[in-house]
């Protein structure tokens, strides 16, 4: 191992943080063993390094702990909660005793940090995805040319997640000299010690790897600390990282360094052992109950309407690529727009937007959660932040979107490619699950055109709504449906074919649309109408509504979908009908059944019984 | 740039890797012109990796392309996948004209590789898996003692994607000194070059801080390529990475180096120049249409029947704690079990089965997508894998899943911690979105038990099952509902509660069940009889079955599960009646209809809707 040392700041200065350290550890193992749960050892490693970073190099306003202009700090080791809720409440955000009531199902503290409490700007808890938080804050705050500098602190459990090191090589490419990593190498797991122990080398070279300015230290010695602090603000040109060698428990003899004690709040007993050892505890009156939730958290910013779509009636564009003019004719009214691909934006087109707005496109490379996890630390900065990629390839960020819901995130996804009729690529590039998942995302609004009419007002929409919001697109051109002054009000649907004599609802969105509108002009022509809806709303939808439309054809429906029959339109819209008191009394669900094929997109259609032919069928069975 | 170079073999030795090298790339632009898409470039900056791979370095029987013992190749980067096809056609594994076919239909040669194929192992084409898949192949050999050697080819710009890290870092810390990576550099992304473009000093340090034996070498210079085959071969005590320097489009100097060039095929006219370029096409005939494709796929062995789960009525036993007893029993009489765990088998229990046979069991440590990728290369090798965490860390590996779906791979995972029912611990920690995902998987299995019983059982049949099953468990203990030798067929539910007189069905599974009998008992009570549903299979379900329980109440249907209201059992349910001409008559869904916080279990199920309380006003509103 090798320890970079330094002289550091005054002893004053130096008594001062470790005074601060001493607490954090006291406050972190108090509230856990109120608790009754927790992690106190994670906490004692990382209280040093707290204590410099909170009392020592961070500009913060305890007042306006989220200010744009202050430093940001991202606890990626969200386990360690405890200790950044007594870094807060030291530093003046509330009381100590607020920090008692840790887990409590009234208090604002959970126990793992969420954007509620003052100061924290993303959910962690699911590790590995702080830096990437943090690289999308750095970059917001160079895009506003704002002095904020972002901190990281890390776990090295956590550094075995591969986000990790799709963040620091985005961060490293991208030069970002504003974020400093700092990891607590306690070298403890949860079931066993890490894979590389104390292996400090092995870290600084991995880091350095990335482009990171790195110096590997003892986080325990707070001169070195503050040293290193000091150093890594100066640092031009590259982002920082401070590879900390700690002791999980540091501070508490009967548990420092032992394994066994990962996620375990201390005995009443125990605890006053520590609190000797560490030289007498803190006096923490009752908490009053006074909540400090934030009521106030990032909005997008409004912006006045765009140029409108331009798209003659029945020309043959796809919606993926009226996603990419929609992003440009935004990026022209909206300066806050911001847009981030995984090195598909020639697929998914938004490097239409790439090429009108260089500066606020950013290439995300082939690496989906670190493209999510950044879009949420720019939206935490009040940007308005798209991502896309292939809709199967979103399937490799699906945690971070759970993370991203439970940050009260405002983030617009895009997944183009959906279906089988993607073609010959095959499985690999088809997503038939995306609407399962994205559906089972707290508070998602799930947006599936039909036409490049709707994909430029859906995408407008988009990038509106404050939440997550995903839009699905297709590869293949269609027709033009709706004239463009056409409003796509959310929730809601369009009737496309409608008689009094409508024998069979049918339902699809996007491809299958037009398979059932080609089926409805063959029915119709042996006399047997059907009524055709395009569900270009799959989340949410309105039940009552589309219940009137089902009970025009005798509750006789037919939903066809390109996904599979899990989780997609079909689903959503039983789900929808039975939340009214209503259900279809004759029913058929066409979905891609079994296993899709590399082959032509029509073929597959067929092959896979969602085109027109078997939308006929089944209204013919069903009428 | 740092060059390697080396003597190598004799000259005829080159000539003929050359001459292969030549043919893989003719082939490889003949098949996609064919087709009409397709990534020659990308195939052309392997070939010359690829010749020394399968005419020089592997053990590869063209009889027996996935033979035990034979070595083992993984195309990472799988949009290269006619330059593979060419190689086993080639290699003698059918003809050349059989490439001639890609991507048609009724052809298994598809637009991505598949284990359809013979001499595939697993799907690929969501790049940055075929690490981890060649590491489960790696660790499967030494397993079973056989000599067999792994290569993996990946692309440049997968490696941006964190799971390659995850799966390097795997390998150096097993020491897998039978897996080679080689890495084909060849600087041009999708939609723009690379990160690192052709900065070969920076990959070789990041392989080489992963514990790889790392050089660099001109990926066009064929005794260079044999040269460091031979190395890596000779390489003891670790995995190794041959880092080549490559052009896109290498042999044809109209597209090499050039960008614009990804994934387009040649034009008829661009295919002669380079054919010409390259020295004279391949006399190819008319292929006469036989199919090559795998009939048989690896099976998981049967094994004798486990140690009874012994269990006592009413005591209380988490499930996921009676998962690890399963695992336990299982692994006495099944020596091809395997387990992993990503640094959580102390909270999901699968270090029951790790203490008992430590030399079967893998730490994952915390990369939850290299986990899941590394069992889809065990299962390749016939190992019964199981991988687990908390379910909703597994939705860090959703694309791995979807491709182990591909691979038609058997693999059984296991997520523990679902639900608000986990507590204090708070959103981050409670999977809400898992069954919605997996119900979402081709072919899979969803089993969620409610007692240590039925959680055995459960286990023991996902052991046995082939394709992807997946098992819900939960933290808290709950009361043992069965007897030890109760059956538990696939699909099946238990009815637990009924009479004559139930005037509501209600289904739950896991906490929600046990939810569903405080609720029975207490309406039973007041004279409210109901119908009480064990629904331990959430999929498939069999709907007729289950109609007829409903029909039994008189259609009325209440719903209960700790999930989102998407995806989850309510849906699953709605769907499984309706897809049986069956609806509910009256319904109401109790689910998680917003995003939970940290509180004590019990008070999180009542505040969120799903306690008893929640069942019996839903039941007495519809009742």
């Amino acid at each position: 191992m090798s320890v970079t040392s330094a002289a550091g700041p005054s002893s004053s200065t130096v008594a001062n943080i470790k005074e601060k350290a001493r607490r954090l550890r006291i406050l972190s193992m108090m509230s856990t063993t109120a608790a009754g749960s927790g992690h106190p050892t994670s906490c004692m490693s990382a209280a040093d390094l707290m204590a410099g970073l909170f009392f020592y190099a961070m500009k913060f306003d305890p007042k306006n702990p989220n200010s744009p202009d202050g430093d940001r700090f991202v606890l990626s080791k969200g386990h360690a909660a405890p200790v950044l809720y007594s870094a807060l409440a030291e530093a003046g955000v509330f009381p100590d005793s607020r920090v008692m009531t840790l887990r409590e199902v009234s208090s604002e503290l959970e126990g793992h940090p969420t954007p509620l409490i003052p100061g924290v700007d993303a959910a962690t808890g699911s590790l590995g995805q702080g830096v990437s938080v943090g690289a999308g804050l750095a970059i917001g705050a160079r895009l506003a040319n704002s002095p904020t500098r972002v901190y990281v602190l890390t776990g090295d459990g956590e550094l075995a997640e591969g986000q990790i090191w799709e963040a620091t090589a985005f961060a490293g490419h991208y030069k970002l000299d504003n974020l400093t990593v700092l990891a607590d190498i306690n070298a403890l797991g949860q079931s066993e010690p890490t894979m590389y122990e104390h292996q400090m080398d092995v870290y600084r070279r991995k880091f350095e790897a990335q482009g990171f300015a790195t110096e590997v230290i003892d986080g325990h010695d707070v001169p070195t600390v503050l040293a290193a602090l000091d150093r890594a603000k100066a640092t031009k040109g590259q982002p920082q990282a401070i590879i900390a060698r700690t002791e999980k428990g540091h501070g508490f003899s009967q548990v420092a360094g032992k394994q066994g004690w990962h996620g375990k709040a201390f005995s009443k007993d125990q605890l006053a052992a520590a609190i000797k050892e560490l030289g007498g505890g803190l006096d923490v009156p009752p908490d009053p109950g006074k909540s400090y939730a934030r009521t106030s958290l990032p909005k997008r910013a409004d912006f006045p309407a765009p140029a409108a779509p331009d798209y003659a009636a029945g020309k043959e564009v796809a919606t993926r690529e009226a996603y990419g003019n929609a992003l440009k004719r935004i990026g022209a009214v909206n300066p806050r727009l911001v847009v981030l691909s995984g090195d598909v934006d020639n697929s998914t087109f938004s490097e239409i937007f790439a090429k009108a707005y260089p500066d606020r496109f950013f290439q995300g490379y082939i690496a989906e959660q670190n493209m999510v996890s950044v879009a949420v630390g720019l939206a935490a900065r009040g940007v308005t932040a798209f991502a896309d990629t292939f809709a199967c390839f979103l399937s490799r960020a699906v945690d971070e979107v759970r993370m991203a819901a439970i940050s009260r995130s405002n983030l617009s996804l895009c997944g183009s490619h959906c279906g089988v009729s993607i073609g010959e690529d095959g499985p690999s590039q088809m997503a038939l699950e995306d609407l399962a998942i994205f559906r089972a995302v707290s508070g998602s609004v799930v947006l599936y055109p039909s036409d490049a009419v709707s994909a430029e007002r859906l995408t407008e929409y988009s990038a509106r709504r404050d939440g997550i919001t995903y839009l699905r697109t297709s590869r293949p051109k269609t027709p033009v449906l709706y004239s463009n002054d056409e409003k796509f009000p959310v929730p809601g649907f369009k009737v496309l074919r409608q008689s009094a004599q409508d024998r069979v609802t049918v339902i699809g969105a996007g491809i299958t649309l037009h398979e059932a509108l080609k089926a409805a002009d063959q029915l119709k022509s042996k006399g047997t109408p059907i009524r055709v809806i395009d569900l270009y709303c799959v989340k949410p939808i309105d039940g009552k509504a589309l219940a009137e439309q089902v009970q025009a054809t005798a509750g006789k429906l037919v939903v066809v979908e390109d996904h599979w029959p899990e989780g997609g339109v079909g689903e959503a819209v039983l789900s929808a009908l039975a939340q009214t008191g209503s259900a279809p009394a004759k029913y058929r669900h066409l979905a891609v059944g079994h296993m899709p094929h590399s082959g032509k997109p029509e073929e597959l259609l067929d092959i896979f019984g969602i085109s027109a032919r078997h939308v006929v069928d089944a209204v013919t069975a069903l009428a």
